[in-house]
């Protein structure tokens, strides 16, 4: 536990030694006292820790959201002690109370770090592999930023420049999404991301030689990354936390600045418990009393107090907070130098700050004349993009190597590209915006979240819709961290055709509106299409998905033969058509199946059935609407109602009651033409007919 | 075009090179005339497939379900074309008409290669990923199998040794899956595993600069695989298809014995095709009349001729049969003598080949005694591993690093590992029966699948519940393929506790039913768990989901005090306890949920309201009933239903109808004690009077 220190790379006192076993026991005790949680890696990775949080970092205890700080990730979201020991240390906030109520009920200190919850955590970790994705967005939007706000300025010059620092364990680099995202980090070649890799080789099923025998290292090597090895358990040797070598290898990484860093250190897990390091007893269960207290005196400390934090420990870790206060003021100087100079992008920043939309954004919004013969409204959504591209520079967004496909490319925009990774058809640089995942949904979702946890920037990326299920872990924590990313996921239907059903949608309209706090649309026209990106924009404070058609779909008239406006679709649902008079029966569909319940509703009225036409395309919108507003469109007194959508029927029964009939899919898709599909599978006037009569 | 041949090695004719030009202008022909599809790969890697069929693996087209035949998967599902012309030219049933109807209703020959729908096709195919992942299975399912039937015979010498050839893309090994499956696959030294890689550079984004830079030879060096690099495309020469290097590559590939095989083939998509080749354009959509016209041409076909195939080529590659005659024959031989000597094993293989369960397997079931503190249903599922395991070799199964938690693995059983590659906490051999995944949740479903394709193996795989979403995509694909594989989900709700919100599954007892041909199968105590158990072994034609406590449930008592007995779960939904006289209100109930409506119907009599409980551990299950029994549960005439279940609404209201009330939750979790949380979240014997009150 002592510490060869060289003064003149980094300082280092007893004190420190001292703060890090603090930090130790803190963990051991914290963990202790609620009887369950991970131990053992908040031990060993204390001195890593703290090296970050005191020698490294460039942040503000006293404001956390400072644009200029670095960022931190705890990949290994359980080992959350590791973090909140240093958040209380350095007085970001958290106290020796929190730390003593880890884990319990209403706590700022959860089971894993939550975003938005407790004040210094950038991001949500839990689910292995994805902090270290986001910080490979976090990592991107640094450079996107920077493009925006300061793009001359000289490398490491400008306000907008720091780094992003992550600790991952083992699990994190089993995940494959973390190796989706390093290699997409490779290819952009970030040079501000500094990966220190906890190779402790103990995870929850012990000694991980059953699962895990990469050589991790050169696997980084092959993904283009910078990378160092740092061992602090050479065999045969004593185990030395050697931080001052941790120091020149961080010192090291942040010189290499195109390449993302990788430090593989190899630790001992549970460090220095007597009994318990190396193992996975360490892992994921309190050490228990005897361990605890003999770890305590091993350590010299007294065996008999818990949570204890000598006076000279915790002022010496919180002159933090005059440190940093000392870095912002210094890095306010630089900023407002540069707000002066660049007013209009100051004028954005601090737009984007506030995540407000820019004036007058509403105007360049594409209308589409109504046309029978229509387009897809993967199509429309591309022309949305392609209008709004030029007035909402913080909209960015590519595709998972469909972006041909799913529209995501908007016209005449630079690709967010090293200068030596663009291709005769993708040119830009690395301030460009149109993002290339490559075949990657899950890092593509996992970097979107980072992105959108970094910034004001608004990031979206497409993939067919029935690949959701790869991003879906991503999709969760969006909606958990109420991050306003948006999914462009076209090609929602059997209506993919000839691909067949591996690439048909047919349960993932409600599987992806199960996912609370995500709010699902599907358009069913081109305006729709246009009204639903507006109405995304409007809310900041959640993610939404856009779920498009490949094939077209007929515009319908606007304002005239009875049609509504589109901008009803803010409200979720609304009447498309009515009947004369009290409706019979109501006609509900989302996308492509509303033109059938509208080719019904005139099939219904020649036989003299009044029937009016729903469309729905987003369910959480209308939930959110007043009672008096949803009764307007679903009226109470209407039993008789028709669901149209060509997917399974899961979670329409709430609204369609009793009496109620779906016209809808219960097995999977064939390859063969989309609209010969459509036949075959009972999506016709007729059939909406029957059901409607049905339910009469 | 021309290949030269070194006949010592590779038998290789100009009728070889006629055939392999023949293939691929099958291939441009074919997506011409529907019009969609991928040509470019299924031109270029003809001579790859061809020399795999015709010249290296062992199979009988005449029977492909020969259990001694090699596998071939081809991961570049998008690229059907080049197996469906192989499966044409060695005569595996295919036929010119089936090329013709490529991509259209109802034809053998679908956008991507169907498992169970084209014979030759080993697994399903085009998820980016998937096909790779699925080998490894196929190839550890092989060591298992000859552990099981054969184990005692030299290397090489059992029937039951043979080859997995995969072809995969670029975007199989972008995909993460492909990297956590090829990890495992080094760590269990897979010798009979052999990857070619087809390595264009042109994905659908066209050259993949833009997101994929890495060294991929080196990444499979570092995951432990042997390596080798075929250049077709070297700089400043001409492009020379070698295939004599090809074969001579995978000679070596299967000389390594000890190491699964990586061959990194670098080649020119759209090959020979004069102005497409090496280009997006020939990826993913029809070449064009103009271009197909130039290709025949360059190549001395007529060009006014499609589908041309000369009868000596037909001929030349339908000698494919009598040599694959000729293979099972000799095979069949050594087969016999295994027959005659091993009588026992071949009794097993016999049944294991029908999926048969073994005689008098039910009577190991374990039984769990009425207590009222109970056990968690996960620790009875462990239960019933432990008691099937003796009389089930044909059943294993492990966790992705949660083995302890998940309760998967059986009492005294080997682990699944190499010699080398055994801890202190897991011991076996590599015939053994407990598999360890590591932290990767989509490899280990994709390996279950390629395991369940392989054989008759029984397979589980064990993760927390909240993580099926990692695995999704193998999921949806397991229910496509209609695989016995089973997933032991525990942790199943808020129960989880201390983890907090990005642990406690909410939605996804609605995201997994969504899964067309998935049982979800969610035992209220260890006597539902044990026969939730026995109902998904019977079934042998679909996957299952187990969704299992963390905390303790009580065991309620079977055959008395009017509780049903457990065998009832078989219907999915059964009458647990009833009322006396007609039911005036049903309270429904999932896994720990049905205690509190056992309690609450008690407090409803004791007002003399008449409760009838009825336990839904499966959906699926009671949705095969006949309408008779599901009305006997749930008669019409009772209006007042109340469901309960610890996650979201969605996909109860069809069973309740407008009357009825759900008792669940629409917000995520918390981190706190799982029994408080249950509390806070109004899980509640009173909050189930209440609403079953309101019902009423």
């Amino acid at each position: 536990m002592t510490v060869t220190s060289t003064p003149t790379a980094l300082e280092w006192s007893a004190l420190d030694d001292k703060a890090v076993d603090t930090a130790r026991l803190l963990a051991a005790d914290a963990v202790q006292k609620v009887g369950n949680g991970h131990p053992g890696t908040a031990m060993s990775l204390a001195p890593v820790a703290y090296t970050l949080y005191q020698k490294v970092m460039t942040h503000d205890p006293a404001d956390t959201d400072w644009a200029g700080r670095d960022r931190f990730v705890l990949s290994a979201g359980h080992s959350s002690l590791t973090q909140y020991i240093q958040l209380y240390l350095g007085g970001f906030g958290l106290e020796l109370s929190d730390l003593e109520a880890l884990r319990t009920w209403g706590s700022r200190t959860p089971g894993h770090p939550e975003y938005g919850h407790t004040s210094g955590i950038e991001t949500t970790t839990g689910p292995l592999g994805q902090g270290i994705s986001n910080a490979v967005g976090m990592a991107m939007a640094t450079r996107r930023e920077r493009g925006l706000f300061d793009p001359e300025a000289a490398p490491g010059e400008s306000p907008f420049d720091h780094h992003v620092y992550v600790i991952c364990s083992e699990g994190d680099l089993e995940e494959g999404v973390s190796g989706e995202a390093s290699s997409i980090a490779g290819t952009q070649q970030l040079g501000n991301l500094v990966v220190i890799y906890d190779e402790n080789q103990i995870s929850i099923e012990d000694d991980t030689v059953i699962a895990f025998n990469e050589d991790v290292a050169l696997r980084y090597e092959a993904y283009g990354w910078h990378v160092q090895t740092l061992d602090w358990r050479k065999p045969g040797e004593d185990y030395v936390e050697d931080v001052q070598g941790l120091y020149e290898a961080i010192n090291a990484a942040k010189a290499v600045t195109d390449k993302p860093s990788f430090i593989r250190l190899r630790t001992i897990i549970g460090w220095p418990a007597p009994n318990k390091q190396g193992t996975g007893g360490s892992h994921g269960s309190a050490l228990g009393e005897d361990e605890v207290r003999a770890t305590k005196e091993l350590m010299g400390f007294d065996p008999d107090q818990h949570f204890a934090v000598d006076d000279d420990v915790i002022r010496h870790t919180r002159d933090l907070v005059a440190r940093g206060q000392a870095a912002r003021a210094a890095w306010q100087e630089k900023f407002d130098a540069w707000a002066e100079a660049n007013p209009e992008n100051k004028a954005l920043y601090d737009r984007m700050q506030e995540r407000e939309l820019p004036a007058g954004w509403e105007d360049v919004l594409p209308t589409f004349p109504a046309d029978a013969k229509g387009v897809a409204t993967r199509a429309a959504s591309g022309k949305v993009l392609s209008a709004l591209a030029p007035v909402m520079p913080e909209l960015w967004g590519g595709s998972a190597d469909l972006a041909g496909s799913n529209n995501t490319t908007p016209d005449g925009q630079p690709s967010f590209l090293p200068e030596n990774r663009q291709s005769k058809k993708f040119s830009g640089g690395p301030y460009g915006r149109v993002l290339h995942f490559g075949i990657r949904e899950h890092a593509m979702g996992a970097i979107m979240n980072g992105i959108a946890s970094h910034g004001g920037t608004r990031v979206y990326g497409g993939t067919f819709f029935v690949f959701s299920d790869y991003m879906r872990p991503a999709v969760r924590l969006a909606a958990l961290m109420k991050l306003p990313v948006t999914y462009v996921w076209t090609h929602d239907s059997v209506g993919v055709g000839e691909d067949g059903p591996t690439h048909q949608p047919i349960e993932t309209l409600a599987a992806v509106r199960a996912i609370i706090g995500l709010d699902v649309v599907r358009p069913a026209d081109a305006n729709e299409t246009a009204q639903a990106w507006a109405q995304i924009l409007r809310n900041n404070d959640r993610p939404a998905a856009l779920v498009l058609s490949r094939q077209n779909l007929p515009t319908v008239p606007r304002g005239t033969d009875g049609f509504a406006d589109a901008s009803m679709v803010a409200k979720g649902g609304y009447v498309l058509k009515d009947c004369e008079g009290v409706p019979q029966v109501i006609l509900i569909g989302t996308g492509s199946e509303v033109q059938y319940c509208v080719a019904a509703q005139e099939k219904l009225a020649a036989e003299g059935i009044r029937a009016r036409v729903v469309s729905m395309p987003c369910r959480e919108w209308f939930d959110e609407q007043t009672d008096a507003y949803r009764d307007s469109v679903l009226p109470t007194e209407v039993h008789a109602r028709v669901v149209v959508e060509a997917g399974i029927a899961q979670g329409w029964h709430s609204l369609i009651g009793n009496a109620g009939r779906t016209v809808s899919l219960d097995h999977y898709g064939a390859s063969a033409d989309g609209k010969l599909l459509f036949e075959k599978f009972g999506f016709t006037p007729e059939a909406v007919v029957g059901a409607a009569k049905d339910s009469l």
